[in-house]
């Protein structure tokens, strides 16, 4: 059996889950391989460092660049994140001719072309199914088994920190700050949560998929994004009153021709299998114009599922199936010819909640200024709710006024947010998210 | 670009499906697959049959020998079903080193031996994603993307059909017979529905997944099988009032180094995904031992997703990832030393329902027979439902007793059933399903 030789930049959680596999299970993965994997370099930060995972004598080593550029290493694993060295070393490895593994989601965000184009160039492949939700194959799935198909929507969790969130707080009645703490003691949540939390990470991961999916690179800022953040468990709460849940959710979608993007909490209806994804996993629901809606669901993140990512990757490439996919994938079609859907055109249901001073005639106002804005009302909801009643500094008591939109656009909510702000009945804690299709 | 040409046997719903893909999308084909598909073969049983789908001239034929090896072919997709002239076919095509993309379950499930080594003797490659599951890219996954993982247990809805009438029995509060008869009517289930209500195909489709999985070749007669024929919406509706839906759910797992598996109505919690998949959808859950639990649900049948499914295994062999894979798959690794757990051995709860004459004594009876085989009960539920309220022939009333037991194995439990039937209180409308862990 041949051997295939091996260099791993970086040694954190996920690359000592690889070695695991690698070491623990090497009768299956040659089986499937058709090789074995020699692991030549593993190049680290600090090589003094104790290591729960043992390595054959001599592999470690401070110099990434040279386990980067070892002629005779075939294939690099890149598990060392973050966007500068990862950067230096990636195009270190593809110039030297090597076969690239990812999990470094920022890294493709912030310099995918630059890379992709390298490794085209050098007649080499970069797989990267680790970079997004972790042991979800949805990166194989669109490269492979929906080449049959045009997709036409991805609607997807993409943080496991944001769902864990949100689950906490649904379910056990708890605060954002309380069940982030919680969740960085757990290892869900980074010690600086902000990409997680921001929808940055979620953001990143769409558009990775999309420029899978269609060819199309855009930007972080050509499309709308909101975190979890400043979410209120009371919005949850009515939410979930009104038959719905809220999700950190990711769309990319063809809508009249454009591409509709976004990643806001969204409120979800609850028989959907994305509102029912709790806890730290990941989903994705795509739509294709043969295959209809698929689902897959898993681990987006922790040690084994990513390292399960990483290897089935190695695998691939070993095999030789990357080689021949990457050509043909369709970041190549630069789909020039498709924009990105402006945010005001954006058009969908609303979930708004207004804190309002409890008197006559303010209902009406708020009616008032949605209608003049072409704006319908779906459902309206306004009950003294106890846990919820705040009072004003003049002394008047607020209550919650909870009111979901039919399809409206972005551009005309947004007018009519203008508008309400000038309200002297609606105190400041407004909220308003997107409800999906 | 290169042109491949291909023949397809049979033009019935999914071969329509498949030429509509490969002309109605042939840009994106072709983009995707590096080669233009040059249909140069439709063997049909009666040419003169009008066709919703056009073909160009002279390549519809009755004569499927010279289809399977016309030497200009490179790709034969095996579309006509059936196990007879579909083997021959089939066999023929691989002798002529033709490459096959079938969809028919059957053929593989009953000769799937001879038709795998075959192709490994002539050096060309079977693709069946469109035979499990449908659109679900159930076999591409385990082929590649879990490669990296032992997978440790299968739990699936795999027929569409008896999904579809489980969700409307219990939706709609209808009985079997006429959700099978709609489901007839809609196209979901075949005039005769045999193989798919008694659970024969969805045990074919997991003895195919059992295969790839464990290279391990379980024939049907070695494991439980029973379909949803002789359900009663009753014991749907306890199973709901105890939190579970009742699935046809299929099941393969490692259990102490043997091989569990069967294929039951089963009852599964609530809030799983599994139990929450309605309608005509398949979903396959799987455990590996990296990625944690992963979930993939989708049209399990039905024309475009599985000519989305076939059309993306004829991609796959154009590009050349088949003939890759499958020298490598897990099925060429026999795996003798793996035995099937023999029935009595299988470790399960259990939901039991009696018809008991409501006296004094008769859960006693039960409890009693129960106890002394070792089995204990969970939950217990006696009250009287008038929907279900019968008489036997002394006119003694009959009342439903249902009963959970905790963790017990088929043998206790049949054990304790041989002398259920000895007591004269308890009548022969006797239901007992196992419970999901």
């Amino acid at each position: 059996m041949s051997s295939k030789r091996i260099s791993i930049l970086g040694f954190g959680t996920v690359a000592s889950g690889v070695v695991r596999i690698l070491t623990g299970q090497s009768g299956m993965v040659s089986r499937r391989s058709g090789c074995e994997f020699d692991i030549r370099h593993v190049a680290v930060r600090d090589v003094s460092k104790p290591r729960d995972v043992e390595l054959p004598a001599g592999v470690i080593t401070a110099d990434w660049k040279s386990a980067a550029t070892d002629p005779e290493v075939e294939i690099v694993l890149e598990l060392m994140g973050g966007t500068t060295t990862a950067r230096e070393a990636v195009l270190a490895a593809i110039g030297a001719g090597k076969h690239v593994v990812t999990a470094n989601k920022s890294l493709l965000s912030e310099h995918g072309d630059e890379i992709f184009s390298a490794a085209r160039e050098a007649g080499v492949c970069v797989a990267y199914e680790a970079a997004v939700a972790g042991g979800v194959p949805i990166i194989s799935t669109l490269q492979t088994s929906m080449t049959s198909n045009q997709i036409v929507s991805i609607s997807a969790i993409l943080n496991g920190t944001s769902n864990f969130i949100l689950s906490g707080m649904l379910g056990e009645r708890r605060s954002y700050d309380d069940v982030l703490a919680e969740a960085q003691r757990l290892g869900y949540a980074e010690s600086d949560p902000a990409m997680d939390v921001d929808g940055t990470d979620a953001a990143q991961k769409l558009v990775l998929l999309t420029q899978l999916v269609l060819g199309k690179r855009v930007s972080l800022d050509e499309f709308p994004r909101q975190g979890i953040d400043t979410l209120d468990l009371d919005d949850m709460l009515y939410a979930q009153e009104l038959g719905y849940r809220v999700k950190l959710l990711a769309v990319s979608k063809l809508t009249g021709g454009q591409l509709e993007m976004h990643v806001e909490p969204t409120l979800v209806r609850e028989d959907r299998a994305i509102a029912q994804t709790d806890g730290p996993l990941n989903l994705v629901e795509l739509e294709g114009d043969a295959v209809g809606r698929l689902v897959l669901s898993g681990a987006g993140a922790g040690q084994m599922p990513t390292a399960s990512a990483v290897v089935a990757d190695l695998i691939d490439v070993a095999v030789g199936r990357t080689q021949q996919s990457f050509p043909l994938l369709e970041i190549w079609n630069a789909n020039d010819s498709l924009k990105v859907l402006p945010a005001e055109q954006i058009e969908r249901r609303y979930y708004l909640r207004f804190s309002v001073e409890d008197r006559p005639h303010v209902i009406a106002d708020i009616a008032d200024i949605l209608g003049r804005n072409e704006i319908s009302v779906a459902t309206i909801v306004q009950h003294e709710a106890p846990e919820v009643e705040l009072s004003d500094d003049s002394g008047a008591v607020l209550v919650p006024l909870v009111i979901m939109t039919h399809r409206t656009t972005e551009g005309r909510l947004r007018a009519s947010e203008a508008e309400f702000a000038k309200l002297s009945t609606v105190q400041s804690r407004y909220v308003r998210m997107p409800v999906a299709d």
